[in-house]
């Protein structure tokens, strides 16, 4: 009774809620699948209970693996996960025509929705943006969540632009990774009518927040770590117990601070990450050119925090 | 005898020098090539005079095309020069892999360089940017010339960057579109004892300034238009011949303050050079996404403009 | 007795909590003070419950006033308060002396701190920053508040120097003004064992979230207008009372998303600010050059906001 | 007759060419002018042929400087200049009262001009810098140069803006400290009618070219230290005379990437400078706050660098 009563809650709810991590993506070498780390990597991640899975994102390296492998990625990706939540894949591209050719495949390999940020190369103004999507979602075979990423794209996604664009039958949701929450809250704004429209967080510093406020999930890569803390978190906001989300952040906001603050800044995120992810034994560190793993010294220091914070 | 001497002067002048057009790409569709454009376009340029052709640069749209579209570009546009003169050929990626492989295919088409901009998703830090170079330049099959353009990089290639790079046996010159002529004559002084290093200026309104100070050429956009006065300036400032030079400057800057300032800014430079090449009745003015060729009212005031240039 | 227990709390609480306005300067002309409309501005806004108020601050336009103007504001707000409230002064400059001259002088009228962005002319480093505080507040006769204005000053308050500078005696907290809460919850960690050190937000879009995470209050402009919604929103924060806090963050964010959305980027913030404390009587819209008071159109569209959010 | 001829044709060419040093200011203190070393300074650049001063620029540190002292500098400059060449006065201010004020000062301390860059805490809109432009110009007893440097005050004077300015009665020529060469083409194509509208170049390492293509003269901070270089370089540019004109920008090269390139970036240049004046016992290096100047090991390095250029 308690789990058809669940079904149906599930079903009554709007789709893309909770922690969707944006996946890791485990590299044997410079064009090779880390295949065993991806296994471990998703099984890691599903046993602590996220909502779908994002793949090709930042967080994923997408921009600097090759197209063959970003297929391959995704075809195992969906295999493995078997339909057992939503597979969202990044799709974002300078070229319209491999944006359409990567979402055509993910359709195939049985993803859920498409993930697209601005092209990052020209700097496009707000009207060319909109003229854009007008013309790519209609060509996607999948729903499509907008991405807004300014500090990689050099081009925010602009309020009115989002809620033109959300005339669009297939576009469904956005995840905003500017870290402006007065963007996010202008966002909430603008579509306090339309509850269907997801809007998820990037920055896991902010997902406690955000959902207080009404957001709808979060984006977060020390999901792929702790998927558990982040899904906890957003259940105690969603649920407005304010004293567990504040202890929830606050463990966060530790790992944040340690994990991701070795090294130089700007990649310094994702070297921890992917370091952290080695250390416990789930994937390789191997990073795609531009950048490279962490040697012994800064290895240590992730290893040391990891040890403080208890995920060692 | 004539022939045998200018070869014989061919070959005691450093490589890389003049007029090296940075070649727009003419589309007849999203994913389709104008290729009677192309010919005309080719042999256009190639009456004008220019020492070079570079191929898939921002002028050329490259990051917006299919990498389908990119290698039968290589393919058409080796095909038809026919080793009159060398093509140098856009490898600029957020993928390492996707920089290698354009490059083998390009290689193999004939062209004689390859032109490399920093990956421009992930903000690198320079030494990151300077291990890249060097894991990449072993890589590739051909000579390589760095690409400065931080505007749609977000990165620039430091003085010391440059310097360290150069020291690599096959990478033999650098493209400047910082606009920067500041950084420009920090580079030629710091290259004052390598004169086969070239140095090359992107913007064209610096083309007689930086030849005037010593530098190598200009990779000018409007020289898809004009080759010939692009070429004349190159002459003319190189044999320093200041009256001369500076009418044809004034000619390149009155090209630039009309044919370039139609509609909006970032994108105005590339409608505008293409409405005009189809105006000329050279090649078409398709665009690929995110950008649009102009419409009528525009059209009408690129065409006002090129009359008044004496260009139509 | 309830006085003295009230009395007694206020003593074992620590200072800086709540709602500060920035106030508006309300001007009668270019170096004039509309000297009844500061009266009413003040008496409206201390009816309200603030706790403090933050003179010659962005929103009190400081940097286009003249120094005369700003020591007879100082002189005539501390007049008018007569010790209800503490009064904190502006003291950025680029100079550091007109910077110890005008706290000096306004410890004399009464102040109670000062508060201080970086020096915003020359862009400097994070270390000359440092020194710079370290050199500038022992000069300094009142306890001390950094403030955060990347936006304007073009430097950051990095997490490391704003903790090096907290050691300093009179350094007692630090107004956030970017926007950018991950920085926020940095430095909320960094100073988890400082609770003394007062940890403000800016912009009043953030004032719900930043509570609930435990900062203590907000330098909100649109409590010049409504000084008694962010006082209770910081209250229903602060007692973690969510619905009402959400309630009101939703009316915060209608004016945002009215008042200051008139007119041009910018500068429409203060434009809307000063044009609906006019149209309440208030006080004069007159503004300091480079801005103007709206004209018609624009006042008419605020005066509508105003009427539609109940404000009129 | 040789010399009426020669006056005639003084008189025939505009106003404001040639070199105009960016003066240091030498400080005693954090507030207190180094008297004999600014009289020592004035000698000497003076001696170098300079055809102008401009004091309470960038290089002179004006905006860090308590008003008092920038009002005697004013005065102590134009006393001993004694109308040998014209003194410009940077008024440059956040506030409009204090620019008109120090304007009124300087004219009767004799000075010969005003140089103003827009206000540079609030980021204005170009409509309301042309507006503010129009407002401030008639307030002020002086002819006024516009001053376009960017990376200090956030905001351009796009051509549009300085060609409408232009029309104002005493506004008489810009100088152009963005380093942006394709930006100052656009100017003098769009003053090729106004001959007496003067356009400068402030970053001395673009002296030779701006002059070679048309520029008026420039704003050079080495200046200071070596007046007769820059005076030589311009005369050379002026004469059209090549192989001279590239020796002397070799030589200003070195001294840029020498001198001006000891310590943290931003403000090396500064520091460099007034530490090679003190070098050469010209005047002191104490800086005013947000900086210091260099300890011994730059100071070291500095005095190598002016031994090798042969300037110690």
């Amino acid at each position: 009774m308690a789990k058809s009563k669940s079904r149906k809650q599930a079903a009554a709810e709007p789709a893309w809620r909770g922690i969707i991590p944006p996946l890791v993506t485990p590299l044997a070498g410079r064009d090779e699948l880390d295949v065993p780390g991806l296994g471990r990597l998703l099984d890691h991640v599903l046993a602590g209970g996220v909502r779908g899975l994002f793949v090709l994102g930042s967080t994923g390296e997408a921009p600097s693996l090759s197209y063959r492998l970003r297929r391959e990625l995704v075809e195992r990706v969906c295999d493995r996960v078997a339909g057992r939540v939503p597979v969202l894949v990044g799709i974002t591209d300078t070229s319209f025509v491999e944006s359409v050719n990567l979402t055509e495949h993910s359709k195939k390999a049985g993803a859920a929705a498409a993930v697209l940020a601005p092209p990052f190369y020209f700097p496009a103004g707000q009207p060319e943006l909109l003229e854009y999507i007008h013309h790519l979602a209609p060509e996607l075979p999948l729903p499509l969540f907008l991405y807004n990423m300014p500090s990689y794209t050099k081009l925010f996604f602009e309020p009115d632009t989002v809620r033109a664009a959300a005339e669009l039958p297939n576009v469904v949701g956005l995840k905003d990774s500017s870290g402006n929450m007065g963007y996010f809250h202008r966002l909430q704004a603008l579509f306090a009518d339309r509850p269907d429209f997801a809007l998820l967080v990037g920055p896991e510093e902010l997902l406690v927040e955000s959902v207080l406020s009404g957001g709808h999930g979060g984006v977060c890569g020390g999901a792929n770590l702790c998927p558990e803390l982040y899904v906890e978190a957003y259940e105690a906001a969603r649920a407005g117990d304010l004293p567990r989300a504040r202890e929830l952040h606050r463990r966060i906001m530790a790992i944040a601070g340690s994990v991701y603050a070795v090294g130089r800044h700007g990649s310094s995120y994702l070297k921890g990450l992917k370091c952290a992810l080695s250390l416990k034994g789930i994937c390789s560190d191997f990073m795609a050119e531009p950048f490279h793993h962490f040697r012994e010294p800064e290895r240590e220091r992730v290893r040391a925090a990891l040890a403080k914070l208890g995920i060692l």
